[in-house]
């Protein structure tokens, strides 16, 4: 018998390592995913921190390419950002992370996953959640899951207290920000995210050029999709997990994708945060431009509607539930077409469409042209269709006049008058 | 017996005042609805020129508060954008001119209505349609409507022959573009719109500045909302027109809400439209941001859902459909809750929001603050609720194991891997 | 201090009277409300065991208006049926309850509230959060919540023992079912529906003659209504609670509105229920037919995806959510043309439409009838518009040729085969 | 050069052949496709009749197989009725017909395909919609299509006149109702469906037996489907088409599926019609049973949103959007779990659930029952689940107690009144 623990190294999973070797009396196995948030050095740091802590072994698991290919590429096939804005940066990669916790538990015989959210946020959802599902579903049975910092009511001084009785080092906190870096945004909570009144300053965003800063010369950008997933920047092909880093990298340092967002967390409360999210905003932006193009009106707009609930659902928590895959059916099939290129120019925080090229596109000037004479209909053909279009709010029109009074104000009409002139 | 003429002075509506005279053999009244897009000078050029032409009786309605009180309005509330960025500047206008031109019918004891639209645009569908349903809901009989220019496929070569032949002036084209002006924005159309390869010049755009060329200091702007609707720009009360012509201005200088757009026409095919809409941008941005601290989660996304098919009918010439007089009401009465004040930061052409504060805010820090302890729940709570919170996929999970495979890719995590500390 | 206690009479509520009053030691007043369930004598009864249990008072509130006001005219107007089906008979007397209990907690001066849910159903659900909402918006303050049956875990056997050994009564089931009576509904649980394999048996159904059983002549009815509700039966007016009583009565007579349905809990698992519901199916179904007449397609699809929303969000205990109320205006407004007169059949378990007549009426023979020859249009216009009524999909049949082939099955074609006259 | 003529052998079709011949000088090849509407003899007079018109050819195609796989597949998984009732019996035959009509043309060299509609109705809209899309997809350009009764809009008189001005039998009307037979059901035409005051007679319906003279014993049946499609009556495996036969039959027998339906037309008119689809009715009421025990509630929401949508489009001539094979593909992910067998009970009109089971029901009482104790939560976790189940609509109560007032009405509740025992 022992635990997992999903281990990134900071006060809350640092707190964990001891409190629950004491706690049960049973080896600790950390073990963390990267989904693209660490830099330079942060592994090593925190396999060192993990033994000092007294795990009984550290796992380091790369899963970037497992967050692109089962989460990624939905968001961007479905163009999924909440409030119009926020990308979420942060929901799949929790998914991503009880995927291998309940991998690691299978094959180190643990009965237990540990995580070290508390009781207030979206994260302990998720990762309860997910846990139990996949634990059933991978192994047949429910892993206990363990959740020290939630059940114990703890706070931060108190972690720290526990850890510097025992003589471990405190991992000092070397901002006023509390950062989630991963592959699709960073996200940024504050005092300034504690209420709505007022942006976070520039320097709390850690990777990204604030838009005054961006050089004043703007980027030019081609992104190639196809079946509407990016396959190639300005001509040259890369894997997704390649391509998004690329794209955080440029993006970053003309501003793009900064923002703030309020938003409805899973607990019924309302939350805060800022994020950068660069490769997000761009390739959103880049792939509905496309579909523009290539789908008709109603694909657009039950695909929209579609992955907004499933952006919903996955913030939520809900990832599992079936729907999740039939809407997935869906925007598969939505993008068979999805094929071209756009172009878009990042300047000063804003990643913008130029045009865009598709050989799949219905904006097909040889059978018709917007506005001008064409092949398909004539003015006849088209006052028949204007006959027809409006018989039912005619009908209505004709058994209740009310159908055509503006709802509210009273939006009365200037009087007519007659103009002479000069 | 007399035709009513919607007239703007342009080449079509040039061409029809002296053809419906001579074809019909009845005095041709013009009228002009001001939404917004007369300049100085322009109406006394129109007033001119349809006496020119040789128009019984010219009147210029000003159609702006109606425009406001029974468009806009909406379009606020709903933060209705086509395509995430179009902002209908023009379908509202065409029900606002065809209610002045049933109205001047009436006065004017006039059996028909003419407009100069050609048989390959929306406006025309629009236009015919709003004139039916009005015409017999406010004088009980349907007018004859008459479309000249549609019904001979006039090229507009021909309409300048026709003109000069009677020796009329040709309207002089002073731009390559075609330009739509309005109080919600203004639409611009030319060779780079035929296709959708690439952006319009800078100086196609007529009345805003270039995002490059705006200026290097970021201006903050405080917006005041009631029950939904802009009622103050920096403290400064403003009626509505005035608001929108405000911020059109001062976004202007600053390069915010232009864009270009690939969208769904009425008659099926795809067309292209530039737009330059600073207020509409403005507006949306700092409304949907306010919305995000007071209304509930489901609020937003029904109202989210209805307000697109809201502006997808509008944009389609189904305003007096009585969906729309239903969808009126719910979006009245989740506007109750919809006031405060949004700050933003208008630079380079984006007005980005700073923040947003709402005596009905529901991001409530005395009750409970996202990701701290609260007084609402503890975490014993926290832990029933995510138990319960994954049932029904948990379920489903233990019926059908593939519900929780990714659907698309093989997303395969990396296998685990032990890391040694340093 | 003292506790209100919703107060049925049966087992669970029995046991919480001494159990409240032993463990807080304080006493407990009895509140029932009648939504509709009360037989002859029952009311009598439940006053009398209250006092025997020794309540401290008991209170008695008719709560039928309310139910019909604040609920069922929404759930009629929207012709809400979970599943098809089942037209959800309980989750709104738990509002009706709930706001009773905080009326009552602030006449009384009590500080908390108890009901006898277990922990197991949705009851539980809606009675929390009703009363939690209830008693901050009524009182201004958060009124405790006593659930003694779901937090002791405590088993029927062990209520039982605990009533026995202090010598009160314990409720004789009188039946293997058990019976949620109420003026939507009757529900019905027993053996059979601990599993989805067979029906219930006729006896298990209270009030209701199977339709085996009922009369072998149909029963011909008139029902009006008046913005979407009901006003009379057969010409005589009658109030909402009178007209449901009346159509429970007749329709039951006839076996209509026997079924049985599986649905999901709030809890996540699936539940299956049988019920009797003759008012509201008749209800619904002669409303239906009426908004067929009067409203337009898309007021129609519109208020049916809302009402169903409607009726989960209700089911769910979320009745509380201000988009409810955004709902409720909007099928208010769709309401406004609902008026006429509905003719049904009652026959052997069914409640079919013959026939409906309204003021008005979009069927509109004088303009035009379906598949003759009309005045709105002629065959040229409609040949305009079948026209441009393809042009997108012509469009992307141009393109992608797959979008016309079948996606599932071959369906491959007989070959042609020239066929000779005999 | 020649012309392919859909031909029913009716007084339309009829007329078209010798007109066609002599307008436009041509040889014309009628093709009817058999979609379930053919009794014996009927083909054989079919083709009997084209010959004495003068066809150059006539063939006759099985469409069964066709209709079945490509549309009413979809239809059950869908659960499609339109207005609650009516299930698209005639809409998916028209794309069927076309698709002959195309692949005739093709075989036969044709370049122009006619039908007999007229102006008045939905078919015209179909079939030509269908045909110019389908024209280009298989043949890569766009075939004339002629309708000639719609073009001259001939009266049924003129037809008759100009058939025995020839000297050709005019098709004897046999009945006073205009009737359209189908696989998937039967619609009744007549005097009483050009209003909506009353029913059709019983003897209108032509296959079918009124509720009131169907056996008085009613039937039972097990249907078995896979993946959300009929496989199997009482156990014996029969192919789709059989199965809607067999079930056609037996239904009928006990006067199930037959109703009237106000509705929708392309044209934006109210049409009214008689139907009977004992098939369709017992299948869509033994597949959504099955779904109910299958699927999770947000795929029911889902699928059932997206398969009104669907049915809608398919009505109105848009089967070729390619929105259409997305909802398909959601479809048909939705139903990988729909395996199981349903028991019905047809009695007087009305097919009835019993009950159903399958091996993938989420119904899954060894792990939770409704109502019970069970292995998955308990007390303490249920009461943090409501805890949280109301933080939101709690918030909005505390900043606008107008959330949880009634919207409508007064509801007023009766004043609290101790009630004393007797």
């Amino acid at each position: 018998m022992s635990i997992i623990l999903a281990f990134s190294g900071g006060l809350d999973t640092s707190f964990c390592v001891p409190y629950l070797k004491e706690t049960y009396d049973t080896p600790v196995h950390t073990v963390t995913v990267d989904t693209g948030g660490l830099r330079p050095g942060d592994a090593e740091a925190i396999v060192q921190r993990a033994e000092d802590l007294g795990a009984a072994s550290h796992s380091l698991v790369d899963g970037k390419a497992a967050l692109y290919e089962d989460h990624l590429s939905y968001l961007i096939q479905g163009n999924v950002k909440r409030g119009g804005v926020y990308p979420l940066c942060v929901g799949p990669e929790r998914v991503v992370q009880a995927r291998v916790m309940v991998q690691a538990a299978a094959e180190l015989g643990a009965t237990a996953i540990a995580h070290g959210s508390t009781g207030a946020g979206n994260d302990q959802v998720r990762f309860d959640v997910a846990t139990q599902i996949l634990s059933r579903a991978m192994l047949g049975k429910e892993l206990d899951v363990l959740a020290p910092v939630r059940s114990l009511g703890l706070t931060r001084e108190a972690s720290t207290a526990y850890l510097e009785e025992r003589g471990f080092d405190v991992p000092s906190s070397t901002t006023d920000y509390s950062i989630n870096r991963g592959l699709w945004g960073t996200t940024v909570g504050g005092a300034e995210t504690l209420t709505t009144h007022g942006p976070l300053p520039d320097s709390a965003y850690p990777d990204t050029t604030a838009p005054k800063d961006a050089p004043d010369e703007p980027l030019t950008l081609k992104i190639s999709f196809e079946k509407g997933l990016p396959v190639a920047v300005n001509g040259e092909a890369m894997d997704g997990v390649s391509l998004v880093e690329h794209l955080n990298e440029v993006g970053g340092q003309h501003g793009v994708g900064r923002d703030i967002h309020v938003g409805d967390t899973i607990l019924g409360i309302k939350g805060r945060v800022g994020f950068e999210a660069p490769a997000a905003e761009i390739l959103i932006t880049a792939h509905r431009e496309l579909e523009k193009l290539v789908l008709s009106k109603w694909q657009q707009v039950k695909k929209d509607e579609l992955a907004q609930f499933y952006g919903m659902l996955l913030h939520e928590a809900q990832y599992f539930d079936p729907v999740m895959r039939d809407i997935e059916a869906h925007l598969t099939s939505s993008q068979e077409t999805v094929d071209g290129t756009v172009t878009l120019e990042l300047y000063k925080g804003v990643a913008r469409v130029l045009g865009a090229d598709s050989s799949n596109s219905l904006f097909n000037a040889s059978l018709a042209t917007y506005g001008e004479e064409n092949a398909l209909w004539d003015g006849r053909d088209a006052e028949g269709f204007t006959r027809l279009a409006g018989v039912q709010s005619l009908l209505a029109a004709e058994v209740h006049s009310s159908s055509t009074s503006p709802s509210g104000g009273d939006g009365a009409l200037a009087p007519l008058a007659k103009a002479e002139p000069r």
